[in-house]
């Protein structure tokens, strides 16, 4: 019952869907309870502090890029009172925006299936220029039989 | 130890208090626990992309008032960079201001008892001007005895 | 199994990094299990609505500081459509401030370590004035053994 390690590669400040990497997660989890029903709690957290997590629209590209944009209106990169500079212009904007979205998410896990919404998907919203690979954190906490 | 949904009817952009409902289903999946002593964590989770959970001040109807017109003002329609516009001019920004706050909250239950500070509220931020029915998923895990 | 109370003094809208105090908090919780291994999930809860919980840059003081800077930017106090000014003009900002940071926050615990990327840091973000105590609840969900 420890936790797994997804290694998500991004390239520049965009959302990333990644709603099939935690379904496979979850799948892989839970590859030995064949036969029998599990539900319980499926518990994410990303370890760094300019990229977050977030559940959005994954139906129309258009929305998320919609969302994207919204996130460099919020905190552009010319604000004038940035004082955390040492990495380059995205560095301070991109621990602003990193808050605004989630560290941790949780998701109710019923019958061994992820519940998500018909139009819902997991992001990994990546606030960096450069390429990265972030780590999100999978759990999953069965219910008590 | 599934889960309950519960169904509440929106109209138009607003917060609606939930706090009622939630401890409702909470009293209602401990009903068969009479004379026992039960604790743990309540998940709940909202399958939508246009509104989203949140916790905020349910003393004073003026502060809610206040943290809607905020949404609004984060995220007007006329952002001209919104390209999103299949289901209308509240479409786009209804994303943007969901991601804002939560799908998925957890909340520590002691003794059968949902613990919530004094003027804490639960809320639905609904962020669409039609009459929706939302869906808000409640799931109870008690600790392990 | 139930939650403990951490009491969080603050003097003013700063973000205060509770990391040291939550990570105690799980110690004392764990004390008595020495020898054995011990994995789970840590929750926090946030009984106020005028604070946040939120995981941030721990690592250059200046980035917390430029994401405090940045919440004021974003809500201002002299917003035009501010009606609930009860208790001064810090009061309506700091519920905006307050639900786009966590009231919940859940945290993966290995073999008695809460897990935390290099750089994160657990703070209350204190969106008030006056000097407060603040309370975090602190409940942890061992894994099923």
């Amino acid at each position: 019952m420890a936790y797994t390690t997804l290694h998500i590669p991004t390239s520049g400040e965009r959302f990333y869907n990644i709603t099939e990497n935690v379904k496979n997660a979850l799948e892989n989890i839970l590859k030995d309870s064949e036969g029998k029903s599990v539900s319980g709690v499926l518990h994410l957290f990303t370890t760094h502090t300019s990229c977050s997590l977030t559940i959005s629209e994954a139906y129309d590209p258009a929305a998320a890029k919609d969302v994207e944009s919204f996130f460099k209106h919020l905190a552009p990169r010319n604000l004038g009172f940035i004082t955390h500079t040492d990495e380059g212009e995205d560095d301070s904007p991109s621990h602003m925006k990193s808050v605004l979205l989630n560290q941790a998410l949780s998701f109710i896990v019923e019958d061994k299936k992820l519940i998500l919404g018909t139009w819902q998907g997991i992001y990994l919203a990546e606030f960096r220029d450069a390429n990265k690979k972030r780590e999100v954190l999978v759990k999953f906490v069965p219910d008590q039989t």
